[in-house]
């Protein structure tokens, strides 16, 4: 925003255009979309702001977001604590929550392993990932990290660590998503596909 | 978000979702970003929204958005106040300031008459347009409002409110592709538009 807009504003079209995948364009049209709220839209606005960040934190358990000690999930004695599935972040807990059909227990790695950007094994939540294994209750760990070089990298470094303590350590399958189409497939889904195709 | 998230996330990408062109997807991801971010930064989003609500009001002039009295173009000796560029948004004040050729002076109306949508002229700065011609200093008024249904009423009309009071009112060129957004035209094309401005 050029320096005939008010400085309030361009300072908050700027905090717009900080957020992943708002563009500087976008920002200034948000920025005057506050402008036509009611204030108390706005004071709601950023009150929400504060309180997710002052109010929600990680699960002792499976640091997933939560506002409790633990998290409604671990807390559900429904949930087959015996099987753990290990994501990236947050948003895969909810992704897998939408299916319905997971019975088990989450853990949020909060990262995937990336050297040349730094993170580093104890930059995740690995070590307490290895303290709930520890108690011998765990039966399995379904490794659900997305398909890219530092998934993979994170699934065969966890696993690494898991498989000699006598855990099962399982990977999600690879092939062609439900309702794809074959020929828009890409050729290391497609060889994936056929390689761990099923009896049928 | 489904119950299992906290619930001040789920407030927040609320929050997120009700902005325009922010689908419930990308606000979740924004309200997960929030929570990745400092809480000094969460902070300073907080109070940039209010910052911009309670600090920026309309230019008592030009009606354009401004932290003071008088906006900083209405106050400039520089530009030439006796050629009005009547304008819907604010937006269209930044994108008029963005080609460097304008030399003359605003008016946002703030809207564009709908009156399908109940925005009829008394909705509109029309009243503070017609006060300003008052003085009789104003010799040109160029309707500049989007190529639409409602931009070309809305010039149709406040034209012939102008005319009988003895002022020149132009119209932007049809250099606009017609049934585009003026906020998106190339800094180019809007010089063009302006310099071919027509009498109507």
């Amino acid at each position: 925003m050029a320096d005939h807009n008010a400085l309030p504003l361009v300072i908050l079209a700027e905090k717009f255009a900080s957020l992943p995948g708002i563009g500087m364009k976008s920002a200034q049209r948000l920025a005057y979309h506050v402008m036509s709220m009611e204030p108390e839209a706005v004071e709601d606005f950023a009150k929400a702001l504060i309180d997710a960040k002052t109010q929600v934190r990680c699960c002792s358990v499976c640091q997933n977001l939560t506002e409790k000690e633990v998290c409604p999930i671990c807390s559900d004695p429904e949930r087959d604590s015996s099987t753990i599935c290990v994501v990236e972040s947050p948003k895969d807990v909810s992704a897998f929550e939408r299916t319905h059909e997971f019975k088990g227990v989450y853990h949020v790695l909060h990262g995937l392993l990336s050297p040349m950007d730094g993170i580093t094994p104890d930059r995740l939540r690995v070590r307490e990932l290895l303290s709930r294994i520890g108690d011998g209750k765990v039966k399995e760990v379904i490794m659900a990290t997305n398909p890219t070089v530092e998934g993979d990298a994170t699934a065969l470094y966890v696993a690494g660590l898991l498989k000699p303590m006598g855990i099962k350590v399982s990977r999600l399958a690879f092939g062609l998503p439900v309702g794809g189409i074959l020929e828009y497939a890409d050729e290391v889904t497609l060889y994936k596909a056929l390689e761990n195709r099923n009896d049928m």
